[in-house]
């Protein structure tokens, strides 16, 4: 059974299909008579209309693009997840693409996406990605762009993001207030904005402290599908290159728990020999031993946030009004669990 | 700067709209040297078709539906990955909907798509879903829909599945061959049949050795998102009513988490005092402490296999060619771990 028409409910009334068209719509200059008949026969027939001619006419077409480094990660699925609840509510749909980190693909996604005319783009950085073009030319194409969590500062859109330089500082002003001496930090990629961001406030924690800052504690990863193994691979390193280490600072927790692991594995006593501390707050951090402190990371709360402000946007370019361009920052939580020691 | 359009070009060439439209499809009634000129102008000005045209005209939008019941959800986070990697290399776009478990949810979601004029739905079910006329209407459409781990047996269509029942025995009977003597079982909620399935799986190992089957050791869980939370419940409520129980079968690792939680609380030892077997191979299940025995379920595989499915079916419906159901079971396997004992 395909699809009924306008064609067909306009030939079984013998009248045009203009007639059906406007009579649908509540158009003054057809009859209530005819208005009646119409949408009788529409509902009994389960007449739905083409959502392809509708966009055509309206220019709009109700769907936007999302693009995501990954899926298989608790904090981006949160982040999803409210992005389509909050655009279930405005009659959205969300076309979700996965980047794998790679800046190749992320570009062909932007196009493919375009291509679509979705009415907005919502996207968090492949860590591949350092060139900014292929964004560049969204926006000047006059399609609303939102950035949440890995961002570009340099371009011009609005942006949702957490505070990454406070709350890495809070995590490690905790590991000093808990009395650790020498706090090391697991930092991310080199690129992205975020791992920048969460080192710069490591470090000016401890010379606020009045702690030297030492480079050779601070170890690279390269957060991927991998970050468990590099978890363990760091904490293997540190414990051969530092005895003296009693904190640890941890760019995400997945990368915590692989090192916590490998320290558990090797009798290492946390929180009394190394303290953690880790970030975004995974589920998982809750049920592993030691449970980790880490920083609650509000992934449901930054989706809908984006989709908030994108949804403005379409709404301010559809009416002509001026868009201005937001940078929202969300609240970030520190949860005291055992992978610290209280404060003495 | 808006995209640029047939017309444009076609009046800076000073043609035909039609004659633009037919150089850039290679149609032979256009002259080679019209077709250069076209083609350079539309690379130049980074013309791009109109999908939404390009849609109305096939009858084909190149977006498939996806309705799952939940998204933070490692499982299923796994299948969403499966699902777009393989309708990417295909060509298509694909649009997440989420069930939250609720039937009146689903129903919407499925006239939502239909509107969308998707070129096929993938479904896996909402736990409250136990009528299926919204699925027979779908199919009634002649729009191909396949439906993947949580399914009904009754809708004709073709499925995803694994072997419930089988994965279920073989967990079952390797608590007994590891030497379990009274085994209970954390079943989900009651009314999807792969909790069916697996409860049977699990009465069904008990009677082949000879094991009486005891009603008052199946515990049932509303697996939402509060399972962790069941799963402790339940393993309190398992010590306060047995306390000879040596093994149980939990239907899924977020719930068999939830009760090794609690055993380790009230310092019940795993294996020694009571052996677990879980469900799903999620990656918390193997840092956990002990590590989680569990059946692994392949969720990228089942993503990637339902779309293959679906993609045949719109082709063959669109070559007006026979389509046949399928019903496609994947293959899991029992990762042994330290929460059962090694074969005595």
């Amino acid at each position: 059974m395909k699809p009924v028409t306008l064609k067909q409910i306009a030939e079984h009334l013998n009248i045009s299909v203009t007639t059906v068209s406007k009579a649908l719509k509540d158009y003054p200059d057809v009859s209530p008579k005819t208005k009646a008949l119409v949408k009788e026969l529409a509902k009994t027939l389960n007449y739905k209309p083409n959502a392809f001619a509708v966009n055509l006419r309206t220019k709009e077409s109700k769907t936007i693009g999302l693009i995501i480094p990954v899926i298989v990660h608790h904090f981006f699925s949160s982040v999803i997840k409210g992005i389509i609840s909050q655009a279930e509510k405005k009659g959205y749909l969300v076309i979700i693409l996965q980047s794998n980190e790679s800046y190749e693909l992320e570009k062909k996604q932007i196009d493919l996406l375009m291509s679509h005319r979705v009415d907005g783009i919502l996207i968090s950085l492949a860590n591949g990605t350092a060139n900014f073009n292929h964004l560049n030319e969204v926006i000047a194409q006059d399609k609303p762009l939102v950035m949440f969590d890995k961002i570009a500062k340099i371009v011009k859109c609005s942006k949702v993001i957490i505070d990454d330089r406070k709350a890495a500082y809070i995590a490690t002003q905790h590991l000093i207030d808990t009395g650790c001496k020498r706090i090391a930090h697991f930092r991310g990629a080199l690129l992205p904005q975020n791992s920048i961001d969460r080192f710069l406030g490591y470090k000016k924690a401890l010379l606020d402290n009045n702690m030297p800052y030492d480079p050779s504690l601070v170890y690279i990863c390269e957060c991927g599908d991998m970050s468990f193994e590099e978890g363990k691979k760091n904490a293997q390193q540190l414990l051969k290159d530092h005895n003296d280490v009693d904190g640890i600072f941890i760019n995400t927790d997945l990368v915590a728990i692989g090192a916590m692991t490998e320290f558990n594995k090797q009798g290492v006593k946390m929180p009394d020999d190394i303290a953690i501390v880790g970030f975004s707050n995974w589920f998982m951090s809750s049920v592993i031993s030691p449970t980790l402190t880490t920083i609650d990371q509000p992934g449901y709360l930054m989706g809908k946030t984006a989709f908030k402000q994108l949804y403005k946007e379409i709404k301010q370019r559809k009416n002509n009004k001026p868009v201005v361009f937001k940078d929202i920052v969300l609240d970030t939580d520190l949860v005291k669990r055992e992978s610290t020691k209280t404060v003495s």
